[in-house]
């Protein structure tokens, strides 16, 4: 049977004076504590603490990296029991895991493997690799497992050696997780962060839903540009109150805006009123970018801004199985021209961090480590969704660094759903950049001792910083 | 006398584990058949079997690649025996071969050495460089082997272990040259592949005179839309019957559009009617590929797009030269939203396959690699053109496999006019995948087992079952 | 204490095969002559031949790569010495020295860490790295040896070895101190080169007044087309007698522009008539291009081209302290489409170079290598600004060798106006090319001898030829 990608040496380049340096880097940092600043988490399992059910509910169905790249060859949603719109499920969930099992050659070379590896490994307990023949027995192990007290999500949580968790709520969610597990006593320090999306965003299928919600929970008059502002003043103390020391913005582009208050309230008006067309849209996401920025000045949340994805891009996936179905697509983004607005606002100040994400790849070296590098209040996020993986990692590292420096940098994000990979996915980070800096020692370009004070820092340090953790 | 680049290691990386990964690797694909779906040699060679006359016109004025590079550094096109637009070759083929043997320092590291010194070496015998000191030798030795029978097209196309290489014809193609193959009674598999550019695009300067040819060879009336749609469908049954299983659509974006009929109709009459204007040229291109990617669900034909060339860029050379002379330079490509209206009508269909190519490797990991990771009828042709080289590919494998893994992949075409380096190309595409294979292997990201696996499939597996042979 | 990072091996690859090749083609161009065909040094440097006055004012305060580094982490320019837009320093020197020393960190990794080291240790001799307990020790040293005849600027551009260095001037510049060397039979080689941006560029803060300046030094009625291009002529043989075998051409794009002299002509009126909008500034840029490009065919002069910066990208720091603070950020760049225009007047000419540089590494393989690639004038400048730097050098040898080859490249620039960097910044060229070509003999793709051959070409032969020096 083929053996799991566990290797001690897993992601270190082969040359053995380079590995011989990326061994000692790596040991220094293997077990600092893991900070998760940014992610998809459910914090209703560190509420409820309920334990999860079986290998597919937990970790097949929800994770769009996975389904997405068995779709990609032919294999339908609905053999992979992926819910669709409306919740139905079609396939048995032992059926899933099978059609999943059979399929692992496509995850070859993938990241996905590596964090599944190491989930099977390290979480529980595998020694041989998954495949058609041994489907039904890791399906029947992983289900015995999570029924035990040691696979409910706060065991985890504390085996994992998690110091801190930030999951992300919409600006219309009553935060009623985060109290219940303020509550409970449970020493685990879950935290939220503040997506506005979905009542900035006109576009958005869920926008009047959530702008009335949005309404009751600040009982301002969120139609009027003022009681808007407010309401969005008042539910980010309650988001600093849950935790809270960012916010997220997941708009298209990373457009910003600099009206006067007399053009930005009849530009609301329009969007209130429904009368808005996609300039509009677009310009009013602008303008609430630099509306937010103001805000953080005023109460020190650290902005996010994860712009680029083309959302759902297959129509008819997205009308019959709905969001998030591994069908974002990214989209060259500009950041020059469109931070200027904003910058033009608030980019001397020394209070306020942005802290800008990309899909596109070609704005590393070019925009966005010589914005970083100049700005005081921007910095760089890790290599993100996509570029999550050792080789997006090592490209980061290889086109920020000259520029940015280390520094203008935050450490890792796993922005990911998929709770038992998080150990992982840290994990593979810390190695790849490990494996960064002992080039730059094995070739001279940075003393060992500073090489083990970066790692550190790029693991554990700057994440607490950057974060105000 | 400078040695020919011919070290069994070529290409492979230095550091002792991996190249000894790598030896292993490449030893079980070396000598699988050449399989090559997609090129532009001249089937009359294989029809006619008529012997090559000497190295100018078979190895250097056919080649672009060779004497761009040589016009690059202020060498004549005349002087080179490139033949002029009325068919006029100045020099004479010696004296130009003098020419080439002189400059070879321009193709240091050059994937052209490659090839070269591949063919010299592995075709021809030498063992000694190419240089202006030996240029006559080579010249005449060449001569006097292509003399032989053991030189000629049919004889070549065994020795070199070609299973099938596809051609690509015109709409307006009459396909003798196939016939005559298939009547031949020689045993080479050489089919055709479906190239409708010039009937499509009214702005090629072909267009009138190919649409004419067109309307013949179908007996439709092609100034109809629904008589050039049929027209289409017919001839790619005539493509079918000389073997095509592909077309392929080169036009300057990768820009499709979902028409209404009646729109589509009114367009195609604006078109032919000669009244459209670039915008309208653009539009009806882009129709014509969601026409096409229908037609594909109907009778089977893989559809390959090759986008983003800015054909005959330097007009001074096109007037007195014409087409295809190392005057193509590649544009910014976008797929996202360009293939979306395509994607709309055929996205989620499991019938068909379209093979995306691209001159914008900033795409790679951005757009292509999401889009083949996700869609089912969605795959990614090899690094193209300007990007088939070492460094290319492996920029290729580096920027999409972590998310579109190696089967949404399809293998190598060698998309070449040079027959004699038909050999030379697979050879390093096997190469580069191999020491991209073992990296992942030395670095424990990928069983050895598993690499041995995928490495067949990168020679072999994959082109024949993505191309349907 | 923390070492220097002079490592004798630093920048080559740790694999000792490929480390035994590098060491090998780099002693042969280690010591070869610097060549600086273009740079931002200040001639009144080599006229007077002043002693510099301490570390601060020579190192720091005019380095934006140094203090914009500091700046983005929240020190203020005011905190180191960085003069403000009325000439005010606030800082004392030596305190501005004690901050940068403390923070020394934020250069980890970067190319600025590599050539201070340099300064550092090759020319004043010291073995420690800066740290904030010895800056005082350091600020010192650098003082009273700056005070020496020994590191006056003519004693030290003799110990550099430097052949010949051009500086940069206005089309409004005297080239008085390039006179005053000529005249003081130092037998150093400091040429000039006209870059008139500021009489081209009406957006440019500068535009009127040099025009004015422009108007007097030749005599010419510049607010008239056929007087003003007659100015440029005379200007640029004034350049010609000062040295000068180059232009250069900062402006925001690549786009160039073929108007007919009517055209022309009524687009000049409106330019010096104030009239101007931003769609005419560019047209009249674009067609200036393709002016300069005829008057070169006249008159010998090399053209380069520098677009791509988005100038003074940052508002409040412009408004206080004016241009060049590390606030010029790149943007995406088009070549293919904006060097049409003037290619179609010049493209042909074998007697043109135009050396094209970019800040958007995505048109190294795509644009910028095929152009050069087949265009006899064009050639490609170095790895420019943000990617003067290891990884930034080794992405351009990468990315343009397989299409451009090395012989359409120019070797390396400085580009720099911190004068004492300068062989620190060839050093790292030099190692950086090496290393590259070490590892293509390596893989066998180029013989040991033919490397060495381009090493010397790169170092040395080619700047020479492509500048006509």
């Amino acid at each position: 049977m083929p053996a799991l990608l566990l290797n001690p040496d897993r992601l270190f380049p082969a040359d053995p004076t380079t590995r011989g340096i990326v061994r000692s880097l790596y040991a220094a940092v293997r077990d600092l504590p893991i900070v998760s600043p940014h992610g998809h988490t459910d914090p209703a399992w560190f509420a409820t603490n309920r334990p999860w059910t079986n290998a597919t509910e937990l970790l097949l169905s929800p994770d769009h990296y996975l389904f997405r790249m068995l779709y990609s060859q032919g294999i339908a949603l609905d053999d992979l029991a992926v819910p669709r719109r409306d919740g139905t499920i079609v396939a048995d969930p032992r059926k899933a895991w099978r059609v999943f099992a059979a399929h692992q050659h496509l995850f070859r070379g993938t990241p996905s493997r590596l964090w599944l590896d190491h989930v099977f490994g390290a979480v529980f307990g595998f020694t041989e690799a998954l495949t058609a023949a041994n489907a039904d027995d890791y399906y029947d192990r992983i289900g015995e497992l999570l029924a035990t007290d040691a696979y409910r999500p706060r065991a985890l949580f504390d085996r994992f050696g998690i110091e801190l968790i930030a999951t992300t709520e919409g600006a219309d969610d009553p935060l009623d997780h985060h109290r219940a597990i303020r509550e409970s006593g449970w020493g685990g320090r879950v935290v939220t962060a503040y997506r506005p999306d979905a009542v900035i965003d006109c576009e958005h299928e869920a926008f009047r839903g959530a702008l009335a919600t949005f309404a009751e929970l600040t009982g301002e008059d969120v139609h009027n540009w003022t009681g808007y502002l407010n309401a969005h003043r008042k539910r980010r103390q309650d988001f600093i109150a849950a935790g809270a020391t960012s916010t997220d913005h997941g708009h298209p582009t990373a457009r910003t805006a600099n009206l006067s208050p007399a053009e930005a309230e009849a530009l609301f008006a329009k969007v209130v009123a429904g009368a808005a067309d996609a300039t509009d849209a677009e310009l009013f996401r602008a303008q609430m970018l630099t509306e937010m920025a103001r805000m953080s000045i005023d109460d020190g949340l650290v902005m996010q801004l994860h712009p680029g994805s083309f959302r759902n891009h297959n129509r008819g996936l997205f009308d019959a199985y709905g969001r998030d179905k591994g069908a974002d697509i990214p989209t060259r983004t500009d950041y020059v021209a469109a931070l200027k607005p904003m910058l033009d606002v608030v980019g001397t100040s020394t209070e306020l961090t942005v802290i800008l994400f990309t899909l596109d790849e070609s704005t590393y070296a070019r925009e966005l480590a010589p914005l970083a590098g100049h700005y005081p209040c921007l910095k760089l996020g890790p290599a993100w969704w996509f570029h999550d993986s050792p080789e997006g990692m090592r490209r980061f590292r290889e086109m920020t660094t000259e520029t940015a420096g280390f520094y203008n940098t935050v450490g890792f994000n796993d922005d990911t759903r998929a709770f038992l990979s998080i150990p992982a996915r840290h994990d593979v980070a810390r190695r790849v950049d490990c494996a960064f800096l002992a080039r730059l020692v094995a070739e001279h370009r940075l003393d060992e001792e500073d090489a083990h004070a970066v790692a550190h820092d790029l693991a554990y340090g700057l994440v607490k910083q950057a974060y105000k953790l």
